[in-house]
């Protein structure tokens, strides 16, 4: 593969991702992509960027997508400055099912955009960050919907781009340790839905994150304010 | 039906889908989405903000969305500053087939976004403007592609958002024949790819216009340059 499109929050799964691509598919052109749509913090994103100059990519580009805060007003609390993040300790059963931190549509929009880019620089490859993890609250992060995205793009008749996620099937703990084995400098991914100094350690996103360095018995390189 | 979302462009189809949402399908409350994506002029915003207000919608949001022209730089006529928009009389025959102002995956975009705003409001229906003369050169305004993306998003676990195209199978003299009908004004539609004082007439999109005007042996309300 020479050149692929990446969807890079900075986050740990796709930062990992960024790495796989480039040294175990060994795809030499990187472009990376990465999306402002109104989350409460940037940390992640400086994350993001950190990670594509670490890996030399072609491009990087921070894009605005504020609209799509804009349109999922108060449903969000990723994106909602009105809406809590909980503590995983505090999540009721359904919010289980349904994390509040979910954004309406999210991965459609983002791999559409992605997409979108691909075709107009004659790309054929896009990645992103799905894991099996995901599933139990993302109805976006499953292998159904990855199919079914590529049932549609392939009707492109300039050419399908294809939506690739090879870490669907994988729980977190199993990136980490590809991503140990690929080098990845976790210190430099951000997890936490939080924006504080420190990872919070408490939010859903921390408690999924370091549980996953715990199965491994490898220590989370990150700062956390309540560990 | 109680509440739709529209794509309202403000060209031809869209305002006449806006119409027939209210008054054949008699939906209640209309919510309009307009995006700014980089067109290269706003005339057709004006219409759809004319049209909204006509119809009195519940709500018109008009988007920035210019992430769209910057993804895709260089590739498409609509967006970009350096590439002329060709007369029809001018195209060659493969532009016939792919169309200069084809913006790569533009439907697929507005559309999960238009489905993004729906699903964050409670409301399970979204419509678009496609029509069957956008076949020939538009691989996202066929049916197969309306199917697929409604494939994708029944997976949604909060409940499915389903996206009609109930002109996709008509053609442009048959959705004029239906609007007028419905009694749109169709001197408030811009339908012009350039954004002169008067639409150009000669443009691909000038000239199917007026073709479905002739065949019906109605005259077009809106001031051409060439005619």
């Amino acid at each position: 593969m020479n050149q692929a499109v990446i969807l890079l929050s900075g986050g740990l799964d796709s930062s990992t991702l960024l790495h796989y691509v480039r040294k175990t598919l060994g795809c030499r052109t990187l472009h990376a992509l990465t999306f402002r749509y109104g989350q409460k913090h940037a940390r992640e994103i400086e994350c993001a960027q950190w990670q594509a100059h670490a890996l030399a990519v072609a491009e990087h580009q921070v894009l605005d997508l504020t609209v799509l805060g804009n349109l999922s007003a108060g449903v969000s609390a990723l994106t909602d400055a009105c809406l809590p993040v909980p503590d995983m300790a505090a999540l009721r059963s359904d919010q289980r099912d349904q994390p509040p931190t979910y954004v309406p549509n999210r991965n459609m929009i983002l791999l559409a955009l992605a997409a979108a880019y691909a075709e107009s620089k004659g790309i054929t490859d896009v990645f992103y960050g799905a894991q099996i993890q995901d599933r139990y609250g993302y109805w976006d992060c499953t292998p159904e919907f990855l199919d079914r995205m590529n049932a549609v793009l392939v009707l492109n008749r300039r050419g399908a781009v294809r939506i690739h996620a090879p870490f669907i099937r994988m729980s977190k703990q199993e990136i980490v340790r590809i991503g140990q084995d690929l080098g990845v400098d976790y210190g430099r991914t951000w997890t936490c839905y939080r924006g504080m100094a420190k990872a919070c350690g408490a939010c859903p996103s921390c408690v999924e994150r370091l549980g996953a360095f715990r199965r491994l018995d490898v220590s989370d390189p990150l700062d956390y304010e309540t560990i």
